[in-house]
């Protein structure tokens, strides 16, 4: 950040009085621009015993697999995000969603929020930004090729929690890399 | 938002290609300014049968009575936010967080994250945004004085959950109004 989005000109990086962080504030109408973390909300589809994950079109991880999902944006719920991301990228549906990871991923300012979702009629192909959209088993996973972290602990939980037929909520953390 | 926070030009409302909301695009150096919700997390401290609240030295809803909670920062973990909000605006130090309500309030672009703590050794005293900070009994609960709903339907949950001895995780919206 360089200018004041106000008033458009310089801010700089200073400890505003009563706070305790570098914040960058305008030099000149003196507004404070905080920066804060951003939500990622997506689903983990599910079709029987199999799940749904798409091979990633774009950048970062293109041609990894992940769970559609992306960046929350103002005016939706937590449930609209995950359903919307999962119509953009699977072009499928996803009913009964329900919370279930929680992942704070602190080295890029995200907060991953991932439910679990059954896939309507099995319908799904790939958005705009997949390449490929399919079904999974436990043993078809791919699982050197998963795209994020947050999404393999996801998938790792989910099918260990099939066993037990118990789906908790998980709060979860992935360390400052 | 009037000025591209990146080269200091004007920005302009415009759907960018590929998108279908609209964005602050700089039209100069094109840059899209993303706006994205944004994260309060806070704690409800429990000591025995009594819970902690905090009333509110600022705007908005000064004096009224709320939960340590804030806007999550950068570089941190929600478990980190709801820890520090909590040492914060009541002085007091929770242990053994566990997540409980996620609360998306689409109207104001936020998410509420609200964890369970145990208040450790009953310190506690009013931070600098808090008039008074108070441990409450369920029947002691000032119910028309509370802030924000993501508060108040927090706090009727956990008296009832306390009832049963379960805390389920709980994912709810707030509508807009
Ligand atoms: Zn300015
Ligand atoms: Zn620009």
């Amino acid at each position: 950040m360089n200018f004041c989005s106000e008033c458009g000109e310089r801010v700089s990086q200073k400890i505003p009085e009563g706070d305790n962080r570098l914040r960058y504030v305008c030099d000149s109408c003196e507004t404070i621009h905080y920066q804060n973390p951003r939500v990622v909300a997506g689903s983990l589809p599910v079709s029987g015993d199999r799940v749904l994950l798409c091979k990633r079109a774009i950048e970062p991880r293109y041609g990894y697999w992940t769970l559609p999902a992306g960046f929350m944006e103002n005016d939706e719920t937590l449930t609209e995000a995950a359903a919307r991301e999962t119509e953009e990228e699977a072009l499928a549906k996803v009913e009964n969603l329900q919370l279930y990871t929680v992942i704070s991923v602190p080295g890029v300012d995200q907060v991953h929020v991932l439910m679990l979702g059954d896939l309507v009629d099995d319908e799904y192909s790939a958005g705009i930004e997949s390449l490929e959209v399919e079904l999974f088993r436990e043993d078809e996973i791919p699982w050197d090729q998963i795209a994020f972290r947050a999404v393999k602990m996801t998938l790792e939980r989910y099918f260990e929690d099939r066993k037990k037929g118990v789906f908790p909520v998980y709060n979860l953390d992935i360390e400052r890399w």
